[in-house]
């Protein structure tokens, strides 16, 4: 029996996260052909080195020909102009997806573009870690995290299918959520945490020197674990910022008041406000806790990067 | 050849840490008698049940008879408290030391109260867990992190010494340093990182209901890093941001600075200027890595919650 679930795939983008997926498909014979599109020949080449590759190209309507899914891995801020170019070369029946942090603006952007016939399954594997690039990639780092995918209604159920089983090889859990739902829920989850840890990295660059040293000395006092989440590929999060832009804002909007409470208590000496506020907070670790242990498979990976 | 460092050791004061210290002086030896005192009996009784006390008591004045070394390990705010009450039983060259993770309040509230010849060496063992109680600690806690000791100028070199050498057996790597310097550093490395922590699980638990549910099930996308940090002791974190107050306050307000400039870069759609922040925290993570690497011994646990 053939594992095959795409004759031909085609990749537009081959950082961390397309590296790792064309892993998946290798390693479990998940398609015949893999191929790779990229602006830069670095890139391409690290495909053909990595044996990764079965056809390369720079040509986005060149690399999807004759593919039964195209992933667009790139960052976000290029989908658009990927969309259009790649849509002359689409073939009917064939599936789009993506692996981006913000969903709605991948439909905004990429299906105007689609012809008929062709089906938009975005997708968001919830995985990453803080490091970037082809060579960064393994076929683990799915395992056990989950996958969001956000169709509109009207999509074909049977696409959906067959995205959902593609990303269930590489391990992942699958959800299906609004487009927009999914972007307020990644604002909380992950958005405004990297902001956050960004920020307060920064924070710690703009010291005087002489305590800037000892800030990296004495890290694991609790500054060390923003620092690896602030690591993450900057161009990446640019894109998440411009692209949702409107839930971030709010959440570090709600963000911003909480925090000036808790200064306002720390001024005015008010302990058992300050106790009540740390007290509330332990709650939610143990829903996280509980949650780890109820679904023990999402959770073996620590490393996050978006 | 015997490696008792101090014939006599009161601790005062028995959770996680205390508890932890009186587990490595067990395992190794480093005293022929340890009493315990602490408020709660449930407390004392928990000492006694895991053969960590030979001797406990509710009276700090009575636990410090004939003591070598006497450590606090309450939470800071009974600091004041503790000093008055002990005085009058401490003997002349013991050393009155504690595990704080703030130090100029402890030499404000703790030295005004000592006898002549009694010697003061305030540490702070920077190592923790989220988890509290005298049945958390384990001897291995403190092993490859840093203890800061902040004497004052004109302290007894053989006493600082000697406490240094009590942490060292504790696997710790000794600095010393000015206590304010010390509450500077530490504002930066952890308090702010706890503030910020405890802060955006508050916002998270602030969510419209739909929302939470899913901030827990999608928690690994970054903010299951803030709740492990925010689900430290409330008691302890009340009593550093009231005796760390001005420092505590200083970052927050760079923090609130830098946030807003991001808030603005984000509405504005400056990416440029987003991805320069980020790329430039990137390098800092870096020194992380390098100063782990430089200091293997310094980072076996990921654990901290101080």
């Amino acid at each position: 029996m053939s594992d095959i679930l795409f004759p031909r795939i085609t990749l537009i983008g081959f950082g961390l996260i397309g590296s790792s997926l064309a892993r998946v498909i290798r390693r479990d014979g998940l398609s015949g052909h893999i191929a790779v599109c990229a602006r830069s020949q670095g890139t391409l080449d690290a495909a053909v080195r990595l044996e990764l590759a079965d056809s390369v190209t720079h040509s986005p309507e060149e690399a999807v020909k004759d593919a039964d899914l195209v992933v667009i891995c790139a960052p976000l801020g290029a989908n658009k102009t990927i969309a259009k170019a790649m849509a002359p070369g689409l073939k009917k029946g064939c599936i789009v997806s993506d692996v981006g942090s913000v969903k709605q603006m991948v439909i905004d952007h990429v299906a105007p573009h689609l012809p008929d016939g062709v089906h938009l399954v975005p997708a968001h594997p919830v995985a990453g870690t803080e490091h970037s690039g082809p060579d960064a990639g393994f076929a683990e780092l799915f395992d056990g995290h989950w996958c969001i995918l956000t169709p509109k209604e009207d999509c074909d159920k049977a696409a959906v299918d067959r995205m959902a089983e593609l990303w269930r090889r590489a391990g992942m859990t699958i959800e299906i959520m609004d487009a927009r739902h999914h972007d307020q829920v990644l604002a909380i989850t992950s958005h405004l945490p990297h902001m956050i840890a960004y920020t307060i990295v920064d924070t710690a660059t703009g010291l005087e020197s002489h305590l800037q040293q000892e800030v990296i000395k004495f890290s694991a006092g609790g500054f060390r674990d923003f620092t690896r989440i602030a690591a993450s590929d900057p161009v990446m999060w640019r894109d998440i910022c411009l692209a949702n832009k409107d839930a971030i804002l709010d959440m570090l909007d709600r963000f911003g008041e909480d925090l000036r409470a808790l200064e306002d208590a720390i001024r005015n000496g008010d302990g058992d406000s300050l106790a009540e506020t740390f007290a509330r907070t332990r709650e939610i670790r143990r829903d996280v806790i509980k949650a780890k242990q109820d679904q023990p498979e999402n959770m073996k990976l620590v490393g996050k990067g978006e």
